[in-house]
């Protein structure tokens, strides 16, 4: 059995607007209906593979709990990273956690890119497991297919065989043109894919010889850790002690039993929106797009609408992105598409809200979107999941009608808790306490109308909360 | 008194998506928050001019009615022309309705250009006065300061001096480049603006010599029409009867005394996107941008956003128009803006609802917009102006919640009527007759949401129905 651990903490930004701060790229479905989180839970859901690990951010524990929920994973363990340290801390401590069996393997992968080639994959990874079982840290790579600059790059001992493992010279940065010419023309190199395979003693021997100072912190915030709603939480303050560092400089770049096994094709790090391009394989002209779109004598464009209600029309355009979202679109030059991180950066500092707000809210209970936003009302769109229950709470500003429009909803108003399902309506008074849960088995979805003379969401006192929010 | 006849039946589809069939450009705030037909309106607002006469189709005269309501002038005259004739049979209908008083001069202006040095115009239009009253027809023209050929030019028999008439040579069809830089050069040629200015009598006897067969049809027209809820609704059958042609090609080119006067500067037909993108003072870089837009390192482009809560980001853009509506985004290379016509047509043939349909659909009562359509449920914002009132109606297969939050409405339930006002709500169950009305002074906004297994507009059993709609 291989433990997966995956590492899903990032908040990337040069997808914006598709990947925010509050509902980054591995959580969206960039390419197909599932997320790229989603994506990669399914490539180790095999008979091979023991339920996740999953290594993320405090602010996406339920999203994560969620979109494996919603694969059927019931099993995979959630780990909140208190505060982001980089992979190194990440990958000892996915390794402490797994330390009870040491003879265990664990195959560490990021959240947020695409392996199109499935089979190929598990053939390098078996390919890996017996390198891993004599004692090396195995990483995997992808044969460059173009002079990719985009990339780090593993230089290997001899020219990479598919299925088979290759021992490593050294770890290349980011290369600039005529360095990632010479690569590709040599033959021995691959693009370094942030995957690692290898037993967990060796791994936690290798932090101990190469990198020690992590190697308490790491202990602590374990141990000091606690269990809360079916998520492990790392103790903020240990963890914190904890050099953020990438785990190729701190152990890879140093352990002596390195191996690569080269990986097929099919794989991207969708690292930008030219990569999505490339990874949605363009037509003849160049052309892809997702959504409702309609490109008329476009060439090599990218189109892509996330709203079924909202048409995107490309003409005549040569060499464009354009990602049209509810509240937000994107038109860039396609060779731009790497600064979309200093656009986002840009969108910040003039303090537009949908540089980091995702016009879909997530909360623990299920999400709300704002469908319109008048002066003194506010219409929104609730889902429930089930089980979900929202807090008890009360409101000094608004008064509220619920419209329950699919499913049931149990809703509680002052001592009076009664059953209201689709087509049925409820009225909140201003100042009572409230709350709404759905004990059903399917989603309930219900519309919001708020009036009041303010409806920002801070008007909220909370009385009791299942999910032990502040 | 000068009677300014206003031609607004137009619907053109080059300013897609601000422009459609259902909304067309002229009634669309295209340039600062009026419509361009209101600063039509207003250009003739002054003490020199009689109340305007609009000439509009069929499904555009509440939107006439209400828009130059709007800005006070309750004392317009609109009329609707059933059938699409072009501005020939338009113009002689209004010279006919006016014909109580042959001396009377009539001014006839596109509703959906844009003049932005209104003292400079109406010097024009004293000038041509003085031509008019000797029994000229009168026509207005822009010096060229580029060689445009999207224009029709007016070949004069000297070089314009501001404030002069001049005689009139010919009429030019848009011409070629080369062609269009020889008229540049030579001085003495206009842009042809589609303004106009007469004595009734004169082109009443115009039409009688040089189109003749106009004439018995549109008296026809007139005679026939009915004064409907405050319109003057030309006959079908009559005015059907009569060809569709343009006023210059029937009356202008052959009239032997026609004279044209300079506009001075800052006209323009808004024709297609690079003409809004001039007309909007492009800055240094040649960026224009509309809406809530960042635009960052791009050149020679226009951006626009329609929605307030749409953050639209530019990067890197050289010479692109991107237009973004709640369902719609255009984005087109600005060298193809003439080309957007051909695209509405595709979409149409591609039965994309959004060629036509406008977000926001007008009714005589107000207006509505979907903000959420579900599989069993829709959202609606609806608002009711004062004085109006909905259709008594019921509908086969679905309930409906009515939250009112702004305003009072007075709402029929079977026999019950009531009021309900801001923060109330009611229910319709399904085949209830019901009936909505602003019965107030202020407009009144509510929140629709249906429930139910058909949500068409289609399932609606009319009972009565103040606006005379079948």
């Amino acid at each position: 059995m291989i433990h997966p651990v995956i590492l899903c903490g990032g908040s990337g930004t040069r997808l914006w607007p598709s990947s925010r701060k509050a509902h980054p790229k591995q959580f969206a479905p960039l390419i197909g209906d599932e997320s790229l989180y989603q994506q990669t839970l399914r490539r180790f859901a095999g008979p091979d593979f023991a339920p996740p690990l999953i290594m993320t951010g405090e602010e996406f524990r339920f999203m994560a709990a969620e979109q494996a929920a919603a694969l059927g994973l019931s099993d995979a363990k959630v780990v909140i990273e208190p505060v982001a340290r980089d992979t190194a801390p990440a990958i000892l401590t996915a390794a402490l956690i797994l330390a009870d069996d040491p003879e265990a393997r664990m195959l560490v992968a990021p959240s947020d890119h695409v392996i199109g080639d499935l089979p190929g994959f598990l053939c390098a990874v078996a390919a890996g497991t017996g390198a891993a079982r004599d004692g090396c840290l195995v990483t995997f790579g992808v044969p460059p297919d173009r002079p990719e600059t985009g990339y780090g790059y593993l230089e290997l001992a001899a020219e990479p065989v598919p299925g088979e493992t290759v021992s490593l010279k050294s770890f290349r940065e980011k290369p600039d043109q005529e360095t990632a010419e010479a690569f590709l023309a040599a033959g021995t190199y691959l693009w370094n894919a942030g995957i690692f395979l290898f037993r967990v003693a060796d791994v936690i021997a290798a932090f101990e010889a190469h990198a020690p100072d992590l190697v308490a912190p790491c202990r602590a915030a374990i141990a000091q850790g606690r269990a809360d709603l079916g998520f492990l939480r790392l103790d903020a303050e240990g963890y914190g002690q904890a050099q953020a560092i990438s785990f190729d400089y701190a152990i890879m770049e140093k352990a002596e039993q390195v191996a690569a096994v080269p990986l097929t094709g099919g794989w991207s790090d969708l690292g930008s929106w030219d990569a999505i391009w490339q990874a949605r394989a363009p037509d003849a002209d160049g052309v892809a797009t997702d959504g409702p779109v309609t490109a008329i004598e476009c060439s090599d464009s990218y189109l892509r609408s996330e709203e079924d209600g909202m048409q995107l029309v490309g003409l005549g355009l040569s060499g464009i992105v354009a990602v049209a979202m509810r509240d937000a679109v994107l038109v860039a030059d396609k060779s731009r598409a790497q600064d979309v991180k200093a656009v986002v950066s840009a969108l910040r500092a003039a303090k537009v809200a949908q540089a980091d707000e995702y016009p879909r809210f997530h909360r623990p209970w299920g999400w709300y979107e704002t469908l319109c936003l008048g002066g003194r009302f506010q219409v929104k769109r609730i889902m429930v999941k089930p089980g979900g229950v929202l807090s008890l709470q009360s409101h000094m500003h608004r008064s509220e009608h619920w419209i329950v429009v699919e499913g049931t909803a149990e809703v509680t108003i002052g001592e009076d808790v009664r059953l209201v399902t689709e087509n049925q309506s409820v009225y909140i008074p201003l100042g009572t306490v409230h709350r709404m849960a759905n004990r059903g088995r399917l989603p309930m979805y219900l519309i919001e109308v708020q009036t009041g003379s303010y409806l920002g969401e801070d008007d909220i006192i909370r009385y009791q909360d299942i999910y032990d929010r502040g």
